[in-house]
């Protein structure tokens, strides 16, 4: 027998996660049966859809059983595989969830080089830049947002792995990036990047910012956060302005409706007079259609610095529930992922 | 010199347009000069869309300044024709807005056959069915709602010349087409038409008749309303349900944002977690591309039965700011326009 630790949700959270919502746990796994593998966690990605499937509500996914191990995509290290299909030792993409060891399917498992091809890159990316984080970037921006070279790309959570790398992969199509972030460090770096420009949410003058960020209004706004955000983002939307929507995670936490004034109908309005595009998404709907041009491109624009990327690399699995809160207030900079054992 | 009796936007309205907003006065026409023509009003065609032009909010189009005659199209007359482009007695679709007569550049006029081709129909459909509302609808349809066969479509003001035509030609597609109307006599005539739900807004049971005329749930929701309709049409969006967003009239005279809760959140949420697409739109948008279609297709429609139509012809100018004031409220029964003259 081995035995794993693990994150089990013991209630669903009333806003932010707490550690009575979210219990550790040790637990004993059996043995994997044939067209199994058992795999210890080397990484375990941390993402704010997450907190989605704490909530009972209705979504594209089922919540998370009370009870059950959190979901989670995870690089792991096959330790047994008594079907043959990986070896000890083998690196593997799996959905392990949030434990330091678990059994599954080897249909659900991806083999993964320990050196990610020819880009000498560190194996964490396939839960980044090279995995879901940037094919959401990567479908959304170019099946949704098709910006034309020249026009405005606005892009919220901009340090984060999606929204750094829609705000790279836009400049690179001849798109003009504006990027929001929190805080003067996170600003900082996304002109680093090679944002056209870069605006402080946090900043008492963010408006003011934003406007002077946009002189010609937004042609696209990649929403993954909404709150005050969005609120400074759509006076600004220029006619067939287009918003793939990927997450509100401003609002992941909130426990009922805010109060008024209701600012529905003026959003209609204004997705009415400017014939606005809003369109939400999950990647796996472009899965089967785009993986394979993403996988040459996105591993061409790293390998040459088109597309920089940036790991919030947390180390060790009793902080996962703490990087976690975080995550969902932008305490983190960079992809969030937890380095549970080397 | 020959006179006309027009209305005039005195002054922008706060809420629902009174007589003290837009007042009748008489004015003297120029006579046309060459590239022009003088022209009697035989139709003046009522819509929506006139209510935006009467404020001040940027929008589409520019609003109506103060002072100036209010915008609209006309079915009317050809009295006058120096450049002899046209001849007296010719029927023209122009643009002449609130007035009995109007000079308007030739260029801006389309010659009407007063049989409508082949078609032996009231020349007023050129305001209607065979004009901008059918062409609005048709347009936002097959151009944004892309109704699949045995999907449902639910369009509101679905006696109106824009809603009737959505939900015929959804289900001349193959499309279960569920209509929304307010009062018995509206939701009869929806049955009629052959919609395969007709439900009706001002019941008490109105979310509970929604629910049970679409129990496949919603995926195209052709929005001409917004309001209550609309909040009971949304929880029941499919995955990948499509919102053509063509007009919003129950809110045209709101003077403030609603009181709260805000809905905003919980509608971005849904667009998000059912991968859902708002669109708005203007027909214009469309028309390079399609007017050609459209003739075609919606001529032999009409000729054939497949979509049939209904006019509320107002009889006399005087009537044209009480007409208009009750299609914002839906007191019309099929399109509205006024008969000026014979």
């Amino acid at each position: 027998m081995t035995s794993t630790r693990r994150i089990v949700l013991a209630r669903r959270p009333h806003g932010e996660p707490t550690d009575d919502d979210l219990v550790v746990e040790t637990a004993e796994l059996d043995p994997p049966a044939p067209g199994e593998a058992l795999l210890e966690t080397l990484y375990l990605s941390l993402d704010p859809y997450m907190r989605g499937r704490m909530s009972a509500a209705k979504s594209y996914a089922k919540p998370v059983p009370i009870g059950g191990t959190m979901v989670g995509a995870t690089v792991s290290r096959v330790l047994e595989c008594p079907g043959g299909e990986f070896e000890p030792g083998d690196l593997v993409l799996g959905y392990g969830g949030w434990q330091t060891r678990s059994v599954e399917s080897v249909a659900q498992l991806t083999g993964l080089d320990a050196n990610m091809g020819a880009a000498s890159l560190p194996v964490s990316t396939a839960l980044g830049v090279l995995g879901m984080p940037g094919f959401t970037a990567y479908a959304g921006l170019t099946e949704i947002g098709r910006p034309r070279p020249g026009e405005t790309v606005v892009v919220a959570a901009a340090t984060g792995p999606v929204g750094s790398a829609v705000g790279q992969i836009a400049q690179a199509r001849g798109a003009r990036a504006v990027g929001i972030a929190g805080g003067p460090e996170k600003v900082a770096y996304l002109r680093e990047l090679g944002f056209a420009a870069a605006v402080d949410h946090r900043a008492d003058d963010f408006v003011e910012q934003l406007e002077a960020a946009t002189p010609d209004g937004i042609d696209v706004y990649f929403e993954n956060v909404g709150g005050h955000v969005f609120d400074a983002v759509f006076p600004r939307l220029n006619t067939y302005a287009r918003i793939p929507v990927c997450g509100l995670v401003a609002g992941y936490n909130d426990t009922e409706a805010p109060a008024g004034p209701d600012r529905l109908p003026r959003f209609m309005g204004l997705v009415l007079s400017r014939s606005i595009t809003v369109r939400g998404f999950i990647q796996t709907e472009f899965a089967d259609r785009l993986t394979d041009d993403f996988r040459r491109d996105m591993t061409a624009w790293v390998a040459d610095g088109t597309v920089k990327f940036k790991e919030d690399v947390v180390e060790g699995f009793d902080h996962t529930r703490d990087a976690f809160r975080g995550l969902l207030t932008g305490r983190n900079f960079g992809k969030l992922v937890v380095k549970v054992v080397d």
